[in-house]
């Protein structure tokens, strides 16, 4: 018998996803599993539901990070996938396990870090749960709505340009030197709520950079059927991660996740639109590749057009 | 410094649910933290959100249920929360943690479990997410819709009537066998969807028991700012729990969580409508105690109406 270990995280959920979609349409669910987020009809405006973990062990040790900064990192790695679509969070459930010995001050500093951070974007944190566990994890459900139009994964069209927010491989960095015992300073994910809701009136697919561009850029390619050339001499790569790593800068970027910032492919004739927008953004946007027709696959190309091999793609959770 | 264990998960949860409403009224928030469900603003109809985890070890082991049973159970002690406020769930989120040697057929199982109960209630899984983990555990978000009325805890007054849906301590007594090694069948939860609905419109207060009645109607004393008696021989002790520990089964099934039975206060002057609505719930309803003036305190009184002590009072995780 297959285990998860065999099959691997992404694989898994996407044979998920088709066997869910295939239980049939529901008129109210205008985007179902699968997506950073899902949308539901649900009176004046679509809603939008993401949940997502940060565990100990698996996204953070304790030492990584403050309780309050933990906290406020759950929010945002929620936040990310709302934004992904075009979202903006309004309200918030969160979901605790902890051991017995969990001091009292870290759990409070902890919510209050989250309820905070939901209250900078808008949103409140309405309910959750607390269960006793061998680690502490955090689960959070979002509740978003969108704006303007709502942009999934799957619209990206051959000649699109692919487009980055922000810089790459600072968290990466940050994350390889603090397993490796070293000192290191992991930030706070960027915000990228208002250039998210901006960008889905003009981007044809979009996603959140979490398990790393590679990947997320191989999510978006098979929900849209395409393939793409990433250009990897283009990469946005932050100067942390360019000091660190010097000329493997760039390819460590490209695979390394917790990133947080935005991959959206645009159609050429929405680049205008795009230029007039941008400073509204309050981040920088990167070129970074296009997208081509084909089987759903992602070829790295160097600054001479030449393919790359990358190796390992980006992050999951069994493989 | 304190630790969860000192505190306990309802004293924590309590200081935080006050710390938290301290942050000042939301337009949109119609209940916030502290209740089964939260209840927003959202078009027409208010939003019922709630959250809620099943974890092995804690809360059920592997031998215990299928994992088709097992999906269906997250879906019902979630579904049992927004039933305790008159609403029925919409769409669900299920986030997953799960060890990497967990063989795929089981986690397929125990979603298609989910999806299916989320389904005979007209309710559908958007979406979800799967970490790494030391163990199984399933955590659910539920978004719901009240039909009519919602009621809260926080609504029972002196005089008003203390009733119970369905039969106490047959899931108390299963896990008491399964937890000692013995063979027993752990019932899939009521379903009190329906029965909840009504009754939000009559009740002044509702809870659901999953805890113990006698912490549960603690609860709703504590958000009411009332007192309550509890007429022990009244209880509607479920035949399993009776057989298997015969003068002690009433006390037993007080104190015995996992019921998922609706307790709710109703005003002397509804009786006549709780009469007229009774044969369309679905279940047994029985009349155990009564409301009083006082501060937040549950009386267990025997046949003879003499106080009772029952030592524990029902499930915490940290005590």
């Amino acid at each position: 018998v297959r285990r998860l270990e065999d099959v691997g995280e992404h694989e898994w959920i996407a044979r998920l996803t088709r066997r869910l979609s295939g239980a049939g349409k529901h008129a109210r669910v205008l985007v179902g599993p699968g997506d950073d987020a899902a949308v539901i009809a649900a009176g004046r405006r679509p809603l939008l539901l993401t949940t997502d973990t940060l565990r100990e062990g698996v996204h953070f040790r304790t030492r990584w990070l403050t309780p309050r900064a933990l906290g406020r990192r759950a929010f945002a790695v929620n936040a990310s996938d709302l934004a992904a679509m075009g979202g903006l969070p309004t309200f918030a459930l969160l979901a605790l396990e902890a051991p017995p010995a969990t001091p009292v001050p870290h759990l409070d500093a902890l919510v209050s870090g989250f309820a905070s951070a939901a209250r900078e974007t808008g949103a409140r944190l309405v309910g959750g749960n607390l269960v006793r566990g061998s680690a502490l994890a955090l689960t959070a459900a979002l509740i978003g709505e969108a704006p303007g139009r709502v942009v999934t994964r799957a619209g990206a069209r051959p000649g699109d340009g692919l487009w980055v927010t922000g810089q790459l491989g600072a968290a990466g960095v940050a994350i390889r030197a603090l397993t490796r015992g070293r000192q290191a300073r992991l930030s706070e994910p960027p915000r990228r709520l208002r250039a998210g809701s901006v960008l889905a009136g003009l981007a044809s697919a979009m996603i959140d950079v979490s398990d790393g561009l590679l990947q997320d850029l191989g999510h978006l390619c098979r929900a849209s059927n395409v393939a793409a050339d990433l250009e990897i001499e283009h990469l946005p790569v932050a100067p942390r991660c360019q000091r660190a790593l010097g000329p493997a800068a760039a390819a460590f970027a490209a695979i390394a996740g917790e990133d947080y910032e935005l991959l959206f492919a645009l159609p050429p004739r929405r680049e205008q639109a795009l230029a007039r927008v941008r400073a509204r953004l309050g981040c920088r946007l990167t070129r970074i590749g296009r997208v081509r027709r084909g089987r759903p696959r992602v070829r790295v190309l160097d600054g001479a057009g030449r393919p790359l091999a990358l190796g390992r793609r980006g992050f999951d959770h069994f493989r």
